[in-house]
């Protein structure tokens, strides 16, 4: 990271700017189509910067759906009653600890209107719901539950609706909304100049951000941006020195989600120009074992053959919570009536046998433990219940059919989904923040080199979610501010 | 934090100075005395502000506590075996996650060389040992052991040493280190001017910090430093509004140590400047339940009546995992033979009841699981063992004898300490950091100001022990940079 210093250049060191325009957009996912898209509604010209050789980033490879509710059309036809209350009551619980309220208030209190600017954007979701348990699936619904709203504790909390809204398309969903997005963005006659990577912001001695030093095909350039530059360049995940020094906990987590241009080259330029990033230690955290949801009938237990959640619990809780407070040590204990291979990913089993007894010293879980639990789950699960815990009684079944397994969820050897979720400190209207609170002037940021509207607990399509809405405030502040 | 902008001034609005040194301290705690010391040794004129209206801070509150090691003539005296190797290894396993070896490496590697510095300028240890568990004690022994270096499951990782090394003094030990340190500073002929707070750096146009302006009784007055400006004010616990921004789980604990000029100023004057602060969220949470240690022969479960710890740990270890793991929820079922009063501070009992399922129906956990928490650690417990959690044989003896109670240890009704461990980056030269990983040209830090040696996973005497030990460096690194 020691060649920060370097992202950010005085004035006084560009002798005249190669180019200009009024708002300067750095990255072209989903953050960085929306935000120009506003700029370019509020009537300002705008510029598109693109590291790699094609718009999209991380959005494009993603599962296309995004977090919103409210009363949605979609929410509507497929029979769902939804307020912006109970969704901020929601994201207040869920997305902590300390959840961001400037961020989370407007987010929820907006999201219909933000549903419909996409619709209009092209931005196609069939009106139907999809019952599964909130996995990718290559069907086309338009909706499903993409958090833990529907299952406890949140169930007690908030009134539950889906709120995962999803692109359509079978396969490709995140590639077809970044298409909508950019298709838009260049019927807007917005530019975009894709292998230009942004490598210093200039500043002026008052510290506003000026413009920008870009890397270029046809050389370095430089860029002035004269109402504003908004960075929407991605997260951290793909640079080991930042995960090592800001989040070490993700680093156990086999599966990176995202770009190599996730290298947090955002957030620094963000950090040098005066920024201020903030909870950098979070991420996303997707333990991927279901579909089939028939695996949630099993067992989930810690290293000392104690549950710790209900197996129900959307992966991203299920990953977060074995993952930060069960030093990712788990694994799940199926019978024979419930044991089958997952869909998506290989499995390892951790130990087989023909009684809980024989799973329990396999695993080298001291006795009683693990036989006291499945005892006392089962106990209960004979009435469907589940006491201590509160999985959803359809998942509640006595494990008891011989032979048993435990399929190993240890970070080393299962399928741990992980990005982060830290990054430059913004206001509602994506500014971002100085240290003191105070915005940088001429500086602003969406999506995940943000800390955006979740810390830990997230939901599916809060990534989207947050980039596309924030993407437009940041677009919007720029051009006007 | 909206006047954190004005924590920066230009060397523009100075139109002259009203004072000058070569090595401005804000703030005479024990890091500040220690900076102080070594830059005058180091031959620099040297000025410390305290904004107090007496010198000693935190550090003087304290239980005046180093943690030190290696083989220290105490350690000697005491007869334990220890080596910097082996603190180390202690060090980088308990300190995480991602324990900073930049810091600890020299901070272990240098620490008998630190203790005799302590000796020399003044701070008495009484060689002898206490044998308590590491809690607040009115005797004046001078070693003890003061982390969890000699329970599961750090005794498998590093060879155990009690390295808790203890100012000599039946009450007011934090006092008393003070005492001493202080004395050293006016034999070093250093003033320190009290009634004196730092209210702004004065950077030049290159960033470099320049001096202070400075809030006194005399009024406002400008300080060049002609050589480094040394920031050891203390951490923010006492800041409501920075503790809900980046600590937010600290808040549940009911006791905040220190002194209301903990309110993070030094860290907001060195972000102003253009310094990282890192590792925000972390903090030191200790559960002061013992002594007496009776107590740790209960049994701690959650509110799902499991137990997650050997009960023998640090008390800053059970209250950072019942505090970030089990949301602040947890009691310790005790028998007739176990249960005392605890001698700090009043307790609750949160149930009592003739049988073990007296207890968990009254405590709501849903039967049997805190009945077969209590029968698989009286299983075992008949032979001294603990399979599960580890805890040392001296304290594990079955909880069988009626009637029984559970001390409400519940956030809300219990004793939980804590204060902030996150601050400014510093190198092991105590040279404040830029997001860049570049040194704030002129600027240094120490003590709670800064993130330090510890992370998550405190032992007792850390914090005096690297505010002290960075003190030095920092005093030494501005007078001679």
């Amino acid at each position: 990271m020691s060649e920060l210093g370097r992202l950010r250049r005085d004035e006084s060191e560009i002798s005249s700017w190669d180019d200009a325009c009024d708002v300067l957009v750095v990255g072209a996912g989903c953050a960085g189509a929306c935000a120009a898209l506003e700029a370019a509604a509020s009537g300002a010209d705008v510029l598109v910067l693109e590291r790699a050789g094609g718009a999209g980033g991380t959005s494009a490879l993603s599962g296309g759906l995004l977090y919103l509710g409210g009363g949605t059309a979609i929410q509507k036809a497929c029979g769902f009653r939804d307020s912006a209350e109970e969704m901020f009551k929601y994201m207040m619980a869920a997305c902590g600890p300390g959840p961001d309220e400037a961020l989370i208030r407007p987010y929820c209190e907006h999201s219909v209107d933000h549903f419909e600017w996409l619709v209009r954007h092209g931005v196609p979701f069939r009106p139907a719901f999809f019952e599964g348990a909130h996995e990718p699936f290559t069907s086309d619904e338009g909706l499903t539950y993409s958090g833990s709203e529907h299952v406890h504790p949140f169930d007690r909390i908030a009134r539950p609706a889906p709120r995962g809204h999803i692109t359509q398309h079978r396969s490709s969903k995140g590639a077809r909304l970044m298409q909508s997005l950019l298709g838009a963005v260049e019927t807007a006659c917005v530019p975009i100049r894709t292998q230009a990577r942004c490598d210093a912001l200039v500043t002026a001695p008052d510290g506003r951000v000026l413009g920008a030093v870009v890397k270029t095909v046809d050389g370095v350039r430089s860029v002035r941006a004269r109402r504003g530059l908004i960075l929407t360049a991605g997260g951290f995940i793909f640079n080991r020195e930042m995960v090592a020094s800001y989040a070490p906990l993700l680093r156990a987590c086999k599966a990176k989600v995202g770009t190599e241009n996730d290298d947090g080259l955002g957030i620094r330029l963000g950090l040098a120009a005066g920024g201020e990033a903030i909870h950098m230690e979070a991420g996303d955290i997707s333990l991927v074992l279901f579909p089939p949801n028939q695996l949630r009938q099993g067992v989930l237990v810690n290293r000392a053959g104690q549950r710790y959640v209900n197996e129900d619990a959307y992966m991203g809780r299920l990953g977060e919570l074995t993952v930060l407070r069960q030093e990712g040590d788990a694994y799940l204990v199926c019978d024979n009536e419930i044991f089958v291979r997952p869909e998506l990913f290989p499995i390892e089993l951790a130990a087989v046998g023909e009684t809980i007894e024989e799973i329990e010293s396999a695993l080298g879980i001291p006795a009683p433990a693990l036989q006291d639990t499945v005892a006392a789950y089962n106990r209960h699960a004979v009435e469907r219940r589940d006491p201590l815990f509160h999985k959803g009684a359809h998942y509640v079944k006595p494990v008891e059919t011989a032979p048993f397994a435990a399929i190993d969820l240890r970070t080393e050897n299962a399928m741990y989904a992980v990005f982060t979720l830290g990054g430059l400190h913004i206001d509602a209207g994506g500014r971002v923040l100085a240290a003191s609170g105070e915005p940088v002037p001429g500086l602003y940021a969406a999506g995940r080199t943000t800390s955006g509207v979740v810390k830990q607990g997230y939901s599916s399509g809060m990534s989207l979610g947050d980039g596309t809405f924030f993407g437009r405030r940041a677009g919007r502040s720029a051009a006007t501010d």
